[in-house]
């Protein structure tokens, strides 16, 4: 994996998604006084980034996607962004989620001509037995960030992201598996080498942060979080982590307080919906002391949360009394 | 006005303004068995179609824009746009908005390096105000709606809609003043004259609509809406009149309980902020019995809209009971 991959992986995906822009939040740039610029992936067809790296691997597959049954797990935006791609190509697959994925993920990906799984109380019980199927069955298995297409697809962010605004000091990436923040981290490291890079996830899903502290991957206890599409443990094999070793400055964990926070204040000021997972960047520059530069670009991974969820949370964060944890 | 001018705006409009995608909606698709798309300028800068007029109506001005005042009135969205503009063309401006007008808006306004005035109680006695300001302080008016470039700038809509997908039916378009209905019907009749294009209004400010009837301007008594940025009557000298009278085949009024139902499934289904003026064109799908042909585009005209007001409506219509009005 590299630039001209990345780069070959953006020709490939013209035309199949959409370039998304690069919006200043007049809101946080105030809050955090610096230039910070959201990059508005909730914006992206099917309602996340998965998109990019979905339709770059199907389109590598060539002739092979539509020979062989094609089989993944996910939170549910891969998912629903195979089950995209696999109408697009005319290919057959079967997306694994967990029984307690997101309504609005399920009910989306139900509505494409793809065969769905409900399996696991998890993430991590749904990939075991998705692996498990694959093995048997024979279909293909396609990993939400274990692949080397995946992680170039979702490296095009970083391209759009420093041709729009060259100049950024810091990139804060939501952090599941490591497959967007690998793919961000070697493309914007290739463009510039003093870029800042930052994961973040919850602290109560902190695989990738745990892992990065002990230098190799570890296994960690995961407790309920809004970042659904974040959670979960790392396959012991994965790809993702020596990148992210090599290229990112560290791993932030933000509290579910912060994530709440972000989705009603970005709802309140930006009129963005944004799922939790989508929201991490934002919790971090609500609650983190640590300075991120002048020009800071936050990823906005996705949209698709509940309206059940976003009314509870509108409930739980009364709008007039909001005052955003200090940085 | 013709398709040559708005051909025009759109050339100048190129870079400033961001082409917004016409995204399928399964929801309202499989609601009303026919192809439903969605036109997203409730991503559009400033967070409404509005900058699209405004930002035309600047460039054409040349050097004239920095060199007098500019002074105009607005529900909010054109308001913004302005104010939006005035900063890129370095030009000194004042906006008055009516001291009902929706606070989200307000404040979006006084970020920017404008005058900005709170004055009367509706649109209408802001209008007022605002042509007499301008009279006597040698300012130059820019109407929200009665001027030929806001109407082409605004017609640029159609034009991105008909390249996106040719075989559109019909046309849906929230009506105030009749700027951006006047502006989609030019455009849209002249690529294809066999194209239906409907206004959309709500029942409680019904001015486009009984003057559509009368065959002539008439005032009509204004009621409270959702879609506070269609609320006003329509100037004696509208230039948008006769064009509406010419292209467009009706005007439909919907229920305030439709645009309630509109905002909130636009929320659940599409993951979309959009405010009660832009929902009216969903809100006729929701309720109106007619026949809009196999494929409909419908213009989601901008997602300004405060927290509390989208809270209450949440509060409202349990998402859990939805039942949309029956068409």
């Amino acid at each position: 994996m590299n630039l001209r991959e990345i780069l070959r992986a953006r020709q490939t995906l013209r035309g199949l998604i959409w370039p998304t822009p690069l919006l200043r939040s007049a809101w946080l740039s105030e809050h955090r006084s610096a230039d910070v610029y959201l990059k508005l992936e909730n914006w992206q067809l099917t309602g996340s980034f998965k998109v990019r790296g979905a339709l770059y691997k199907l389109a590598r597959l060539g002739p092979t996607v539509r020979e062989r049954e094609l089989l993944t797990v996910s939170a549910g935006n891969h998912g629903r962004a195979v089950a995209y791609g696999a109408e697009l190509f005319n290919a057959r697959a079967t997306i694994i989620v967990p029984r307690t994925a997101a309504p609005t993920k399920i009910e989306a990906i139900a509505r494409h001509h793809v065969s769905l799984l409900l399996v696991g109380e998890d993430y991590d019980e749904a990939e075991q037995q998705a692996r498990e199927m694959a093995a048997r069955s024979g279909a293909l298995f396609i990993s939400p960030y274990n692949d080397a297409d995946i992680i170039c697809g979702q490296g095009t962010i970083a391209l759009e992201m420093l041709e729009a605004l060259p100049q950024l000091d810091t990139l804060l990436v939501p952090t599941g598996g490591g497959g967007l923040l690998a793919g961000v981290a070697l493309a914007a490291r290739a463009v510039n080498p003093k870029i800042a890079i930052f994961g973040v996830q919850s602290e109560n899903s902190p695989a990738m942060y745990e892992s990065f502290r002990a230098g190799r991957l570890v296994v960690v206890h995961e407790r309920e979080t809004l970042a659904d599409g974040l959670a979960g443990n790392i396959e012991p094999d994965a790809i993702t982590f020596p990148i992210v070793r090599q290229y990112v400055n560290d791993i932030l964990l933000v509290s579910e307080k912060a994530i709440r926070e972000a989705i009603v204040l970005l709802l309140k000021h930006e009129h963005q919906v944004v799922e939790g997972a989508g929201a991490v960047g934002v919790a971090a520059l609500l609650e983190s002391p640590r300075d991120f530069g002048r020009k800071i670009g936050v990823i906005l991974t996705g949209s698709n949360i509940d309206l059940d969820r976003l009314t509870e949370l509108l409930g739980r964060v009364p709008t007039a009394q909001v005052a955003p944890t200090s940085p």
